[in-house]
């Protein structure tokens, strides 16, 4: 097959607020070969920087946009995937965006070669690495805010409990704003909502910065209300401040990785920073190919390997090809409070089972079909000129 | 003082080619303050994507522009700068391109705030770390490409002596293109036109990836021609790879670092891959103070800061600043075969003194002025719009 089109979609719902909720808009990418397949992707990053590396004029040889990478190549097996990628990164080595932009294109192209191989893309990613095809299910773990207060919390953990929810994570909002007893209510209001019996995560969304003290101590305050783990604690980049906290065996597993936009610094945050749950965005971090390198490393180093998906269920599937075949990585981040954009889509969204699991599609490619009327009343259409000259058109959805 | 306005401007030559040639266009940012002072910095990254990051509707909390982080805000003393600097990244903490984008801004930022205090940036650097503020001169080395042939590079080389340069930079082009003894032969010219009493450096533009056995094997056979270093052998971010290959001890030191976007990125470079020279763009890795702030990573560790610059002498201005202070840093890439555009880019370029030496300028903020009237045959206007609404004018240069 021949590339004929790759074309970035920016889709947004009218209002936008600063909540950390990231399905507010989004960026996906559709990919045409010349046999009639196409391929979509997503990526969680914003819309227009990201279209601007799919168009920007060249600067010299290691600024050349993905448009140009990727039209009119060959796309016939995995290796072609991989050998498609590395020329995308060789010309864009100096576009810092890169990974971000590239990641939708990237899951793209892997669900057109699925598609054309007529095999889910967890099967594929077997085969190439002589590994287990065999899927195991995984239990959702809701993914939502905090609410502003220990009672909006309470009550939005009760909801989530009542729908069925076995395991939610609670993040972001108030959490690390106002002072210790109002974190610990937030946790205690959270555990309450879920019960015993369910499992609770905290995710402190990098509040705390470089503060690795500080967030010791409240690792410690919450491990009393047993949360699997503490996310994000400490800035993205802030190695040594998460080597020092794990050393410190906070007594809850530390989680990061959702700003990963490459191998190389979920590594650096795995074999430096010490941390047991990794979480990786596959709409981040160029893609499946490399989430799949990190979730080897993760079986290497005997930590946790966790999806970050805070988009549609397009980006959930992604993700889930890539450790679906683990039995050990068990735990699914499922959006649960989405806009309707990210509702609707997909057409066939990922449903909780009976017995309260989710389980990979085991259909060609990704396993699920884009709603293309569904969503374009949310697109905003784009038009970029440079020197008097366009260099972007928005194609027809 | 309060900001009134930022704006970008896309400069660019007519005819683009894939060469390794930083200067064929570039991203200037101008702010203004409402005491009718401006500044100026320039980026060295894809000037289109970095404007979106300047203009980019809002996404969430963490995917806000640099135009709504700045305008409006106070700038008065050296707080200021930092304050907006941590403020413009935590805002845009899920843009990738953000440090790239930023640092134009963030170097203007200095300048306006040195014509405010009537001190050059170096001073006010030196001033708020209580270090030396005395500035020392720079040995400046020719940054160069190869020639295609080694032939070509000997002409180069010899035309760079005769033009005064006691030191000179070979790079990218054919180097690692072919075998060992092309390799070599390309250095051997270098080394032969400039003269043995001549520095040279061999920069080879990431050209074996992974493979250190490989960079290690050319770095021994280079070693009989001394040159200063081997750059970048090894693709950016391949750190285990720099380790490896520096602990094998191959004779020439190792440089690396042109790709740092981020503090911690260089210290990874440092720390764990052990390299010699630490080479960092101002105009990439967020700035001045990023920037600074790696120079004394390398004063604590005994290795050597250098600046890569491979744009206008705005860039090496605000390159120079950051480093005049240190005596033992005494390396400067000064680009001697830079575009019309980047020539022609400030009115009062640094010059090489008599005794062959550059030395910073002694004017308030980066003390250089943009020839505006010489670069505006270079603009390139940019348009953006999203769902209809523009969201980028080209402002009047």
């Amino acid at each position: 097959m021949k590339i004929i089109s790759v074309d970035p979609f920016y889709l947004r719902v009218p209002d936008i607020s600063t909540a950390a909720d990231g399905t507010q808009d989004t960026l996906l990418i559709r990919i045409r070969t010349d046999s009639g397949l196409e391929g979509w992707g997503e990526c969680d990053a914003s819309p227009l920087v990201s279209i601007a590396v799919y168009c920007c004029p060249m600067s010299h040889g290691n600024i050349i946009n993905i448009n140009t990478s990727l039209t009119g190549e060959t796309l016939d097996g995995p290796d072609d995937v991989i050998r498609l990628s590395d020329k995308v990164l060789r010309n864009a080595l100096d576009i810092q965006q890169i990974q971000h932009a590239y990641s939708g294109a990237e899951i793209a192209l892997w669900d057109i070669l699925g598609k054309h191989l007529e095999k889910p893309v967890y099967s594929i990613l077997a085969e190439i690495t002589r590994s287990s095809d065999i899927p195991h299910p995984k239990l959702p773990y809701a993914s939502v805010l905090f609410g502003d207060t220990p009672e909006d919390t309470y009550s939005i953990a009760t909801e989530l409990k009542k729908q069925g929810y076995r395991a939610a994570k609670f993040g972001w909002g108030p959490m690390g704003k106002y002072d210790e007893d109002y974190d610990v209510a937030l946790v205690k209001a959270a555990r309450e909502g879920m019960g015993e019996d369910g499992q609770i995560m905290v995710d402190a969304g990098v509040v705390w910065g470089t503060a690795y003290e500080l967030a010791y101590q409240r690792a410690a305050a919450f491990s009393e209300y047993s949360p699997v783990w503490l996310e994000e604690p400490l800035a993205p980049d802030a190695i040594r401040e998460y080597n020092k906290l794990t050393s410190m065996n906070p007594g809850i597993p530390i989680a990061a990785g959702e700003g990963c936009s490459t191998y190389h610094t979920a590594e650096d945050l795995i074999v430096n920073g010490g941390i047991q749950y990794i979480q990786i965005d596959t709409g981040r971090i160029g893609g499946i190919m490399p989430s799949f390198q990190v979730r080897r490393l993760a079986e290497k180093h005997g930590i946790q390997y966790v999806n970050h998906t805070f988009k549609s269920h397009l980006s959930l599937s992604a993700a889930l090809h890539v450790f679906a075949t683990n039995p050990d990585f068990d735990l699914l981040e499922y959006p649960a409070a989405g806009s309707q954009l990210s509702q609707c889509l997909v057409l066939n969204p990922y449903q909780i089972d009976d017995d309260g699991f989710v389980r990979v599609k085991d259909l060609p490619g990704l396993g699920v079909t884009v709603d293309t009327d569904a969503i374009r009343p949310f697109l905003a259409p784009v038009r970029i000129e440079v020197g008097g000259e366009s260099i972007f058109e928005q194609s027809r959805l």
